[in-house]
């Protein structure tokens, strides 16, 4: 096995003092030292990528670098921040080359393509597992969290949903071209850090879905109080999934599957053609799915929808900051 | 096994917002929203211990809490940084409820008492491993690097070395005694923050002694260049070293055994004294060990003392930030 360094130096670009990227020191150093942008707010996520528990043992080392930091960047984007840094804790059982090599590569490509410098981080020996810290920047008043949403405001989603449970049913079904449109969307999700920023100061509360629709938006409604009423045949629904799950079975996966890393978010009726005309920017459609209401609850929804679908993970859900 | 949101709710105070502690937003939305103080640089590292690697199975959950944060403050002491936030992610295959008690007691209490707020993490199921991540604050001309140091610096380390090794000495020969001097340094080390600070704008470079007094101003000679002569008689020995590990044993812990977390910095001889009255106040010590020479390579030692001092950790030494 290599040392730390070595595999420090081999597969991760240490980044190197940079004004830019805002990194005064980086990796080799006892901390990195960052230059936050005076006036900022830091928004801060922390998620932990267990093999077995959140990825298949068999999962495309890329992906697995990929989505590990996906997870994390879609917390950055549910606060509206612009993604800065992030550091990586490793622990791997052994390192084989080419596990690494693609690894390190679905990693940095995504840093790249979000603008996240990696500032720092740690190996170590033990069960395959990844820890990724993010570190992102946003206005103090354009922070979007979970206790804004108000009875009236609209319900709307970005992108599509269900992908990320059919991508994994179809992954446990054996299927493995990796240009398949839910695979792509389960192994590789996009997190949506454009759209997030685009509408922080428009959307009173967002959330990133991650457990599943119907979870994610009751964070909303615990810290946001009231309930929702949603209407289910509106659910824009991922590219191949009817195909894959049948209509009922998509509809499911849509609203209790997780895994997708969209943004669910809580805006004012005024201001969703504002909304769609800057997500139109980037291409990304945004549907109302339903409504807050005074009423606590979530109606719409028969019961029979509410549960079963099972995704790949452990009792615990996902990480929160 | 409880959900993570009981075990966080449980053991862990989640962080209120408080605007003295510059938490915006704490545990429970999809990031922390932190509030950095303007003008100052964030200094941040990430370790990562795993059970049977950093620390033995059989260790104290208390003992486990506190070292698991106390590695990673040690990083922002050798910069000079003042802590400020943390974030701990867990990885636990079974929640024991005394286990998870003692574990969050002792992290908690150090959180505590170096004035660092836990801000967020995650829980997650796999093998019991703690990640932290640290953040804290310097003034941009005060953080203290490795690469600094000047040929005619004196080397100095504060306390006492080779207590790290020694206490591991002990625990694995049965050693259980929580009052025994040489365990307490091994399970609970003090993270040397507050000389960290004092010695900021006094000291060229600094390191904080996580892999050895050798290995660690290694460190710092391939940032600064040159070399050292060191003087062994000269280093301060733990409480107790000697007379378990005799006087050769004792003077090889000091030089190579590592997990000692105290300081070794370089300094101008013209600062030593207030340095020394600096660190007076906090009652350490600071003692001179050495100097870099313009010569490259390490003199004084005899070659049979630099190596062979065995410790408890895998083949990666521990984290860079």
């Amino acid at each position: 096995m290599h040392s730390e360094f070595d595999l420090i130096a081999r597969y991760f670009t240490p980044a190197t003092p940079d004004p830019e990227s805002g990194v005064v020191m980086g990796v080799g150093d006892d901390c990195a030292l960052l230059a936050p942008t005076p006036g900022r707010r830091l928004a801060v996520s922390v998620d932990t990528s267990v093999c077995g528990v959140h990825f298949p043992p068999d999962a495309p080392p890329e992906a697995v670098g990929h989505r590990a930091l996906a997870v994390s960047l879609s917390d950055l984007a549910a606060m509206g921040a612009r993604a800065r840094w992030c550091f990586m804790s490793l622990s791997l059982d052994e390192s084989e080359d080419a596990w690494l090599e693609g690894f390190s590569r679905g990693f940095l490509t995504l840093c790249e393509a979000t603008g996240t410098r990696l500032a720092g981080g740690d190996i170590t020996r033990g069960e395959l597992a990844i820890g990724v810290t993010v570190m992102g920047e946003v206005a103090p008043e354009a922070a979007m969290t979970r206790g804004g949403g108000r009875p009236g405001d609209l319900v709307a989603v970005t992108g599509a949903l269900g992908g990320g449970a059919g991508g994994l049913a179809a992954w446990q079904a054996g299927e493995r071209d990796p240009v398949h449109p839910l695979l792509q969307r389960y192994l590789t999700p996009r997190p949506r850090l454009a759209a997030g920023e685009a509408l922080a100061g428009l959307a009173t509360a967002a959330v990133d879905i991650s457990d599943g629709l119907l979870a994610d938006l009751g964070h909303i409604l615990e810290h946001s109080g009231g309930g929702a009423h949603l209407e289910p045949e509106t659910l824009p629904l991922a590219e191949g999934l009817v195909a894959a799950l049948g209509e009922e079975g998509a509809r499911q996966a849509a609203l209790t599957g997780g895994d997708d890393y969209e943004l669910l978010v809580c805006l004012p009726a005024e201001e969703l053609d504002e909304a769609r005309r800057r997500l139109a920017a980037l291409e990304l459609p945004l549907t109302v799915v339903g409504r807050l209401t005074r009423a606590p609850g979530v109606s719409g929804v028969p019961a029979a929808q509410r549960t079963g679908w099972q995704h790949f993970r452990g009792a615990p859900p996902g990480g929160t900051s």
